[in-house]
């Protein structure tokens, strides 16, 4: 019932109040200083930027707030999405009609010089679960008026993010109560294998991240490897490859293929943790099927099947779209799907 | 803005309203003669049976309302929506929550001894796209206080009845202004073969429907050929088969099939008809992955494709669900999915 | 027996001959003047040329043999198969070891200036198809020792040369009686839409065939227009666009999409052609699954359905590999596969 | 060359002898007593039987021959493909005509009371691994002229037999050099969950094999679980269900599931044992597309990706057929094929 009293307060609000008065949330740049990376080999920094949006009313009340943790995608820093995609115009007007009740949202740097850290831990790049699951809750908690309990949290990742979502979920049970995923990647393998993807000849040359120029699949599979092939004290990227050569003359390392696979893909992960994503309030993830990587499809397609085999209630939705088209746009996945999905999955009232 | 207005004042108006009064619609059966069905060879009746849900605060106003006609699957009636799935009680809450605003909805049976009609014109069967798209529209419009426009008359088909809702809106134009199908067959042809599903010697052989038994893909398939195949005067069943044998021995007619295969399926059709979906105000389909015939879902799938190649705007969602599990349910399709669709698609006010 | 003749024979001879004097075919190079292509718009010529391989004994012997008809992948002339990919060793190993009996084969240029023909007829690029079935065969029958007659004609194509096997053995029926098809593309749409490959911007901007740059997409798809989507009269190509514009803001013409496929696509041309087919003495195709591109893939496999449903006895393989990657190879498709078929499906003697 | 002498002199010896002195193979019935199914839950018997295809020459000669272990489907036993198929009459002339040299093939009985053994290793039904890898074998080299090394050893498996042919050289290697499987199950998941398959409530209801009746599936999967969830001590089956109930009351134990796909799945298992089936001298597999049954074939697809993913060499063949159709047939994929294959991946001499 209290939900129906928000949508329809809120809705009366919005009609009566004068269109220049609409109500607006704020947002507040901070930093967090963690020891989850030290002694990285990667040049991840300690201190980490995040940015938290604050719901209109936050300053003159009292109210504590639920908390959406955002997961940028690959390339994109915690700013990127109000800077970019203008989400704060999305969160101002779906608080507003009611899509969802006020919450914060939190959204941070996940980033490493080699591009994404895949919201992982490694003796390479750092504890990133750790710093997401404990280092950035406590930050938020103690900074912000929220409800500091799992049953409030929820975790909102896009692409890449939604990978960190879906992993930190399995990995760092007891923190977040509901997952919603957009059009996630690294649920399986898809048509190609992993080992098509990147340039081994180019990896194998390369002094430095410059030698890779803009060579996108190369440096993407460059953090795959910091994250799940560490090789500390192998310089320059601290990291075992998990083939050499290429086309005719790929070779493939069995061994290390299989233990990147285990590590990194979520289907491989699932068996072992299926418990912890069936005590979740709410599990979501969507993909667009004319993604022209057809790969993420296939792999969200089978991912679905395996939680749905493993028992583990969600929610798994195909849409019409391609690659990141329709997430924060007016009527896109957020406001539509993934809002209300936290409307419903979230607790929204002290204890 | 009077979308909103809906919302809020109908949350409001649930809010401070006794739970016993809560406002609920009215169903009222008819029957309607059509002339479409004269010198059909299936046995076909000219009177046809229908039933209407009237919105609360139908009896008591002078307003009038679209219209929602709802094409039942296969071997349903118009009246298994609401004995069976607790449609009146789905509509009742989505008008209450305002959810949809106020709309009429008609189900009619499209049955016919042999199963279904397929939704098509064919000399065995007789002519049920002129009976959908003008007989049931005047009956309608000429019965009740409806808003006898196409942008106020939507298309909702469950199933087979999907089917029949994009093909009527392929091959009458100008007559309903949205549609919305759930689960659609006959989109295409999916993974096994279509000439491998029926019992082509048990259909040879049968003098009667009778001799069928429960053999569910004959009868469908045949209700197929007598759509889509007819041959009037030919007994018992006025049709020709596309094929003979069985497994090993099956020996396929080209010509038939090809023949069966242009009339019957969607994707055949589309081509030559995307300009009238592409009048549409709104198209939406959906599918459960889980479906234990994956034919559907593949060609559920390409079908999207084909859509999205020839520019028709669509919705096309893929979800978690099998065979028509979560149409009527609460928080189903219907409910989540379907209503709000023809709140945005509908035309809901008097010119 | 006559083919277990032969193989024993030619295993018997190839093990007591001296190494040095392994029989050797031989290839001569020769040209057509074809009025095919008379008034065509896309600068094609009038004088083709074409190169046949003649088996060890064509010269100091009488007797005629059949002709397998090459038709190249895009972008390759008439010696490409023997310049770059070593035919003539693997035809004379595939004859010496007795895994076909001596043929000739043909192979002629089938490009135009923007890139293939497609094997098509098109007021803007010439009848193709005339070139093919009628100029081509009459001039081979004319010059070289063939049994000349259907049953001992076979068509071989490589990628859109596979594409024009099976389209020729279509649209001009009874000159040819086997078909292989290595990796055929133009099967059917696959995962993505055609419209999402080429640039429509450069493609409508561009005044000339150089303007297109080394953009490989456009400059197929431009070809693909010129056959199917001809506009004569209409520079500088000569053709209408299914669409324009890119990305979010493409804007696709149903009309001419639709005719686009009707015309190119072989799933659609099949319904109406399978008794085309089904005449054949054999059918073969085949296809890799890692093609980079699943579109090829995906197509192949329902194409593979198709025939299946409309009863056209066929064999169609998809194995281990890449796009090409083991069409000319050792112990590849053409000497495993193709050659063994065409063994098998054509007619090695004079009536 | 040894090669194809072997096939020459067999084509000539074919052509000069009569009809009626055609070459013919023996079969020898023949049993094994095994300790491997000491103390089994399951009622398996410890005396197992077989049998063996002598090629003709065995009695005459003192030469050594490879051996095929043939690896029979689900119900068969081992003479099924003898009694039924017309396996003799394959071999015979595969070797008559140089197909493949002279071998002698060895087919077992791997059925348990339940149906089959899965080729596994469990407390409750015995260690069906050793029995295979060391007690048939060595029954076998002890008993018959074989060539007895792993070179000349090689695996075929029919379905359930060609999953047991992939499981074995990945658990017990060292012993067989290659590998065939026809049409493999078991490989992955497909698109329906496998807990949607067997009937939950009746196998907990059953108290005996005999209440199962004739429901196929549930026996299976009694099976399988007995192989892979094993529980000793629990009667009447001795094993966990990994869920109860169905359809929407289906529940699901995650944990269970999860074991039973890891101990059962193919894919599963390979990440760890890749360098065991690298270690082959040759691996192929092949199925029909049109298998009833397409999670057969969505599954066999993946895995042929994944040992693509992991750099095992190997031919993976997708074929026009359905299930089991084409696999003793004249022209079959055992004569054009398997038995190829083995002529090409076996040593046929002594050291």
């Amino acid at each position: 019932m209290l939900g129906l009293l928000w949508r329809a307060v809120f809705l009366l609000l919005l009609l009566v109040a004068p269109v220049a008065a609409r109500a607006e949330g704020r947002l507040v740049d901070f930093e967090i200083a963690s020891r989850r990376f030290d002694g990285n080999q990667a040049g991840v920094t300690a201190i980490r930027k995040a940015i938290a949006y604050l719901p209109d009313g936050y300053e003159a009340g009292r109210r504590r707030y639920p908390v959406v943790y955002f997961l940028p995608n690959l390339f994109d820093d915690q700013r990127a999405i109000f800077d970019r995609d203008g989400a704060k115009a999305v969160l101002d007007r779906a608080i507003a009609e009611g899509t969802v009740p006020p919450l914060i949202l939190v959204s941070a740097d996940f980033s490493t010089p080699a591009g994404s850290s895949f919201y992982a831990t490694s003796p390479v790049t750092g504890d990133w679960t750790g710093f997401l699951a404990q280092d950035l809750v406590a930050a938020v908690d103690g900074r912000f008026r929220t409800l500091p309990r799992p049953d409030s949290r929820g975790l909102l990742g896009d692409r890449m993010g939604g990978y960190g979502a879906i992993r930190t979920a399995m990995l760092a049970p007891g923190v977040f109560g509901a997952v919603y995923a957009l059009h996630p990647v690294g649920t399986g393998v898809g048509l190609q294998t992993m080992n098509s993807r990147p340039n081994f000849e180019r990896l194998a040359a390369a002094k430095s991240l410059d030698d890779l120029g803009d060579d996108g699949f190369s440096r993407v599979f460059l953090g795959m490897y910091q994250a799940f092939l560490p090789h500390p004290g192998k310089p320059p990227f601290h990291v075992d490859f998990p083939a050499s050569g290429r086309g005719a003359s790929l070779a493939t390392d069995p061994v290390l293929t299989a233990r990147l696979q285990n590590a990194f893909l979520l289907d491989r992960l699932l068996p072992a943790h299926a418990s912890e994503l069936k005590a979740l309030r709410g599990l979501m993830f969507d993909w667009g099927r004319f993604d022209g990587n057809a790969d993420h499809v296939v792999a969200n397609r089978a991912f679905a099947g395996l939680l749905e085999e493993l028992g583990v209630a969600n929610e798994a939705e195909e849409y019409r779209g391609w690659w990141g088209e329709r997430h924060w746009t007016q009527g896109g996945r957020v406001e539509t799907r993934a809002l209300p999905f936290f409307g419903r999955a979230l607790a929204y009232e002290e204890k």
